[in-house]
Order: structure tokens, then C-alpha cells, then sequence
């Protein structure tokens, strides 16, 4: 057959088979979202004003204008009808269980020493983790909050917390140089951690890892068989640094060192630490952390309710260092979630550093997205929304009062949105909340629980914590 | 008859009388709400954890016990279930109409003269701050506010956005030496105020008032024929006061004097005043607006988005000062709600002063309650929940996650709830929101005029606004 009869007849067939079988050349996916406003956090901050994002197998497939929804055919469809799509927020330090004892013992001084330590020790158990975890996620989760960085007792309780509603996180059992609720002898913690790291390893949502409380609480050895067991087991450590008056002055004292360069030192300042709050980081401090890849979590809003100082976290940023936002627990910010977190970071870094035009609403969700990714590490997998990234991400209203108008959407979600705005999360693919309602768990029940909880606790306090 | 006989037979007709008629002699009320969390603000603060409100012909009529709620025969009543309820969040400083702009110009330098005042020359109608202000008491109904003090353009129109959705507030037309919206000629304002003032003073809702804009844009000659003009009409003055580093250092270049000062000078420090940020006002600025009875309205938000500085509202408050807070307006903190103000007063007073056993969570409830009301000079009338007092409440929803567990209601309100948190708003007695459906406007048709004069300003702004 010469070949442009060939030619010929194969424009034929392949007309006619685009024509037969259009419908099914159609590509598969788990979830279409259309009609939405549609916030990549990606590399070059893409913005698609009528876009789509299309899930699969738990990963983002395809993100794009309007007219790429016509190439999949989905088992569900959200028409988001012009509200704002972006990834999750990621809270890079709390502990989410303390939500047992929010609001009590606020506005009072040496808190820690006097009043949480003594009220753990007394009443924290599986119990009070796993629901006081659990509620502290349904916050989260109403919040749009995908990923935590999570420290406490019995910390394989918040993994099972996490399991059941569907939240990811890092999550760090607590060492301590003293009893703890979950092991009666000081350091009991790390030989708590191995069991709950082998016991969870290769999880889909849960990463376990090490959480050495401070470097006030956790002495240098200890500090160096954590670090050793941490490369072994490969997983992350989590810890409170330069974040206490005393912690820096203690040190300075002794070993005449910042809090942060005591930690280098030890060679605890690799990849693998995510270092909460920061507050006290010198300019060479800054330096450390960049040059040894540390992620910082920046926790604005229980920083300045302790009046203990603004974290340079703008400057860390400039910089270049692994900075990410967090809540700290509810007994210090007392909400968990991050969007309420954004515009206090806006505003007090403005006001700590004299300047109204820095820290701009799009550095801030920056910080909030890939910023707190790359604080935990995981920048490769969350953060933004790009293909091939897993499928954490968030809906918000654009119906709601304070978002209207609608000029910028940075400044929209920074300077005017809130927690409440969030309509749909989704985790790894799957819808844990959609239109407000928490899907993965009977949110009355885990109230109920909570409420429970805090009868005992209140009939503790008022019998006296000491 | 003996005596002993009438006793026994009045006795007697008296039991009959209680049996047959004792439903009648129940006092008529409005609106009886039970089963709430009473937070009365009084000057005990009294709390009711079973508590009663009635409400008659506008104004509290009672407030107690569950037990008193047997003695009212009411139109209407509301079961609160648990929900707390509390005097209206009153806002002591907004330019609500400015919801239009709401977004635009944010994270810039000098925006007042470059970007604000010129894109309302050019923009600012009849049209734009009626229906801007309408929403944005929208938003704070939503959140609330049942009084605030305005200053804007046109400001009658702001006054039939009040009157339409049943917001109480003091509303000054602005006095500029420039010409402004509403008047060719630089002081045009004057004119426009005095026939404003005569128009709605006696206004059941609405007080009219001057509001030169400040002592760097209204020249001393005009200031004192504002004070003379509103002395003669009895109606309040509304003014930014120490709020630009300019401002002080022009007043003291030019007469050595604080902003504080120079106004006292002139008499304009009185009880009509009302000063709104007061930033920089130093320790004898501080005695002077005591002495001389001035109100202030502290807006944290703004003044810290601003990079300005942190007022020193807590020494106001504790030497004091009559001290309310404020939103200012929706360029400026882009919220209007005040809850969403309590968290930031009690945290950047504790971070400003290093002291975070200060600015107590029952202390900034005060100031958004009562120390609004005396800011206003309205103490006698509004900011508690007392009998005699107008009837502007407040319902907040106890089913909020964030605001369970529910330990102390001040640190609840200030750390944990935001203005979502508000389920039911009542102002003059009248139910202007009930489950969050406000009822005395149509919420969507205003949202839509907000969107259609948004995209007009959008395209102004695209063009170029110089």
C-alpha cells in the first residue's frame, strides 16, 4: 500500500475511534475539585483563578486551569464554586492532648515548673492522650491544619489518635531527666520512644520519633544516646530550644555557649531536628541552624502570650533557614489552629522589627505551607500543591463575611480569614472533613468525652495540683 | 368583724387569689433568656453559671438566677442551653464604610497619603459608604459589637446603615483641611456635620458627633470651632490621637508640645472627646486624659500591622483611664469584630511591658465591656448586664470546639473564642441576630452590592489611583 494510502486510512480509524471511544480515553481519579480558586504555594506562587485539582491513589495528579477537568473522570466530584483551594496547614510544634487543660492556670507566672509538670505528672494517662489528642486533631482538622509536629506522654496513644481521624504527623515521645507519666524512671522515655518507633514505623500517616524535651531537661548524655538512636532508627527529633530566660542563661553560665551552639556541640543539629521556638537565636545562632539544615518551628502566638519575646523568625526566613509555624499546645496558645496563628506573625514580626513593609501576607502563607513542610523536612511530599505530592489540602469559604471583598488572596487569608472558613479537609486523598462535618470520627462523642475529662480535672485542681 | 376574723378571712380570699390568679401575676417581659452562663461585667462581676436575663421595652429588666425566670410571663424566650451570655462587645473606633477597600494596599509604606486618601477622593459615594457600612455592621453583629463609634464621609449615610440594621453607635462626620468626598472645600465638613447632627440627634440608635480626622490634618483655628460647635449642639467629638511618629514630631517642632498637650491647649481635651490609638502618650499624657476625663480607644491590630507601636493601654486601664478598644477600620486591621482583638491586647500588653502576669484575661473583657461604654461616656447606659441598662447582649455558643474545656469564662473568651463563636445578638432588646441569621437584613443581597462595588473598584485601582 503506498504510504499515503496508509496515512490516510489511519486518519480514518483514528477519527473514528476518538469519536466511539472518547469517553473512556478519559483518565482515572479518586477526586475532581472544579470551580476553584485554586492557591499552588507552588515555586512561582501559580495561582489558577478557575482551577481544578485532581487526586489519586492519596496524590496530586493534576492541578490546573478549568479546562483540565475534562480530561479525568472521577469516582467524586467537589464543585468548590469559586472558594479558595491551597494545601494544608502545617502545625510544626504542639501537643495536641494538652487540649484537657485549656484555659487553666492562664496569666500566671512560672507556670511550667509550678503548675503543668505537677498537673501532668498527676493526672496525665492513655486515657486523657488518646481523647484529649483526638479533640485536639478535631480542632486542627476544623482549622485545616493536614500535618503536626506533635510532643508528649504516651505518644503512641495521639499515633493511634491520628490513625483513627486521619491526620499526618510527626510525632515524638517525650524524654525527660525525670518521671514522667508514662516511665517511672528519668530518661524511661527513650526506651518508651524505641518501643512506640518500632511499633509504628513505615506507617502511611504517622512518623514516630524522639522528643528530648529541652536542653535544660535533658542532660548532655542523654542528649548524645538520642542522637545515636535517632541515626539508627532514622527519625526525627523534636525539641524545645532556646525558647527559656533561664535555659540561655543557664547555659551561658555553664558551658558559655547559646543554647544552640551547647546543641551543635553535641552534634544534635542535623537534618533530623525540628527545633521549637528558637526565640533566643543569635544572628551567628541563625547561621547554625541554615548551615546545619534545622528546622525551626516559630510559635508567635504562645511566645508573646508568655511575654517571652519574639522569635527572629522573619530574619530566619530571609535567610533561608527551614522555618515553619506552630500553636504550641493549648495550655500556651491555647488554639491549635494555624490560620489563626498568621496574622499575629504578619503583625508582631512588623511591630518587632519597626517595619510595616516586611513580613508580607505571602511570606506569611509561605511559612504556613512549604515553609513548615520544609521545617519537618518533608518538603518533598507536602506543602504545596504539585503533582505527584501527596493530597493534603484545604477548601476554604468564600462566602465568609470577613473575606469579602477579595483584592489579594494572601492578605485575604492572613490579615482577614479564620479557622472557621475552612469548609473541606482533605488528607492523603481521603475527605476527613467536608462541608464543615468531620467525616473520620462522631465529633459529639469525642466532646462528650472531653467534657468528662475535665470534670476530674477541675475537681483535681480545685483540691490542689501540688 | 373582729380583727382575728378579717385576718382569717383576707387569709383565705388572699389563697384563693394566688391559686386562681397566680399565672396573672407574673410580671409581662419581652424576652426571658434561660439556662445561660450570665457574665454580667457589673462591678462585682457577677456570674450566673444558671442564669436568667429578661428583657423589657429595650432595657434589662432583670438578671439573676435560674429561679427568676418564674416570675416573667415573656413574648418570647430564648433557651441558651449553656451558652454564655454577656454584654454586646462594644467597638470604640471603625471606619466601617472602608470594608470596600477591605484588602487592597496592604504590606506598603506611607499609605495614608499616597494610597488611602486618594483612592477615596476619587472613589468614596453616597453610595459606597452606605452599602459598606451596612456590611461591615453586618460583620460585627456577626461578631457581637452592638455599639461602635464611627468616622467616615457621608457619615449620614453610615447612620441609615445603622438605623436599617439596628446598630447602636456614635458616628462622626470627618473635618479635614483638604477637600474631602462629601465637600468641596477643605473644614466642608463642618456644614456637613452641623445639618448631620441637627438631622438625627434624639435618634434612639444613633448619636451623631464631629470627627476632626487629627491634630495634623485639622489646623488649631478649626479645632476650637469644632469644640465651640459641639459644646453648643451637646454631641461628642471623635479624633486619631497620638497615632503618627510624624504627628508628634511636627507638634513638637512647631508649639514643644505632645499631640496631648497641644490639644488640651486648644480645650479640645473634655468629656466629649474620645481619642482614638493615643500610641504615643506619655506618662503625663496618660494623667492628662485622665484628668480631663477623656475616652480612648486602644486598636492593638492596627497599630501593630502598622509597625507603629503599642499603645500603653494597660497603664490607661489600670490608672484609669476610660479605655475601650477598637478595630479601627477594615484598611487598617481588616477585622471588625473585637473578640478577635482580645487575644492580641492581652498578649502584646504582656509581650510590650515583659510581664506576662499582666493584662489579665478578665481585664481586657472589661475593656472590650464596660471600659468601651465609659470610653464612649455611655457607662450609665451600656457595657453590663445590670438592670436599668440599655439591653445590648450577646449569646456565645458553648459547643464551640475551641472553647472546650470550658475552666474560666474570661480566659475562654480571650485566648480561645472568636467572633464565629457568636450565635445570637441583641441591641435595644430587639434580636438582630438569632442562630447567626441576622434578621433585619438580607445578608446575601448586601454581599452582592459589596462584590459589584469591588469590582468597580478593582478596576479603578488597575488603572491607577493618582
Amino acid at each position: 500500500m503506498p504510504l499515503h494510502r496508509f496515512v490516510q486510512r489511519m486518519a480514518v480509524w483514528c477519527f473514528i475511534a476518538i469519536v466511539l471511544f472518547g469517553a473512556d480515553a478519559k483518565q482515572p481519579a479518586d477526586l475532581v475539585i472544579t470551580h476553584a480558586y485554586v492557591v499552588t504555594m507552588d515555586g512561582k506562587k501559580e495561582i489558577f483563578e478557575d482551577g481544578v485539582v485532581v487526586v489519586k491513589d492519596g496524590r496530586i495528579a493534576a492541578v490546573g486551569p478549568a479546562n483540565i477537568a475534562a480530561r479525568y473522570r472521577a469516582d467524586k466530584t467537589i464543585d468548590a464554586a469559586g472558594d479558595i483551594v491551597m494545601p494544608g496547614m502545617i502545625n510544626t510544634h504542639t501537643h495536641a492532648s494538652m487540649t484537657v487543660f485549656r484555659g487553666l492556670g492562664d496569666d500566671v507566672p512560672d507556670r511550667l515548673q509550678r503548675f503543668i509538670f505537677p498537673l501532668e505528672h498527676k493526672l496525665v494517662d492513655r486515657e486523657i492522650v488518646y481523647w484529649g489528642g483526638l479533640y485536639g486533631m478535631v480542632e486542627m482538622i476544623q482549622g485545616g491544619v493536614t500535618t503536626i509536629a506533635d510532643m508528649y506522654y504516651f505518644e503512641d496513644e495521639v499515633a493511634r489518635a491520628a490513625r483513627k481521624i486521619g491526620m499526618r504527623g510527626i510525632l515524638g515521645e517525650t524524654v525527660l531527666n525525670a518521671p514522667e507519666p508514662d516511665a517511672k524512671e528519668p530518661y524511661g522515655g527513650i526506651a518508651y520512644a524505641e518501643k512506640f518507633i518500632r511499633d509504628f514505623r513505615g506507617d502511611l500517616l504517622v512518623t514516630p520519633a524522639f522528643a528530648p524535651h529541652a536542653p535544660y531537661t535533658v542532660d548532655a548524655e542523654h542528649l548524645r544516646i538520642v542522637q545515636k538512636k535517632a541515626d539508627e532508627l532514622d527519625v526525627p527529633i523534636l525539641m524545645h530550644v532556646a525558647e527559656m530566660p533561664d535555659e540561655v542563661a543557664s547555659i551561658r553560665k555553664e558551658f558559655n555557649k547559646t543554647p544552640i551552639e551547647y546543641l551543635d556541640g553535641l552534634g544534635l543539629l542535623t537534618k533530623r531536628m525540628v527545633a521549637a521556638h528558637c526565640i533566643f537565636a543569635s544572628d551567628s545562632d541563625i547561621a547554625l541552624l541554615k548551615a546545619r539544615d534545622v528546622g525551626v518551628a516559630h510559635n508567635m502566638v504562645s511566645n508573646i502570650k508568655s511575654a517571652k519575646g519574639v522569635a527572629p523568625a522573619w530574619k530566619m526566613f530571609q535567610d533561608g533557614v527551614r522555618v515553619g509555624l506552630g500553636t504550641d499546645g493549648p495550655m500556651s496558645g491555647n488554639t491549635l489552629d494555624i490560620i489563626g496563628q498568621l496574622g499575629y506573625v504578619a503583625k508582631v514580626q512588623k511591630l518587632a522589627n519597626h517595619d510595616r513593609n516586611i513580613m508580607h501576607a505571602v511570606e506569611v502563607v509561605e511559612m504556613a505551607t512549604m515553609g513548615g513542610a520544609r521545617a519537618l523536612h518533608m518538603e518533598d511530599r507536602i506543602g504545596s500543591l504539585e503533582v505527584g505530592k501527596l493530597a493534603d489540602l484545604i477548601v476554604l469559604d468564600s462566602q465568609s463575611t470577613t473575606m469579602t471583598p477579595f483584592y489579594d488572596v494572601y492578605s485575604t487569608l492572613v490579615y482577614a480569614a479564620s479557622a472557621h472558613d475552612v469548609k473541606t479537609t482533605i488528607i492523603q486523598g481521603r475527605v476527613v472533613m467536608e462541608n464543615r462535618k468531620i467525616t473520620t470520627v462522631n465529633v459529639d462523642e469525642v466532646r462528650e468525652h472531653m467534657r468528662s475529662l475535665s470534670r476530674k480535672i477541675s475537681s483535681v485542681v480545685a483540691a490542689g495540683i501540688q
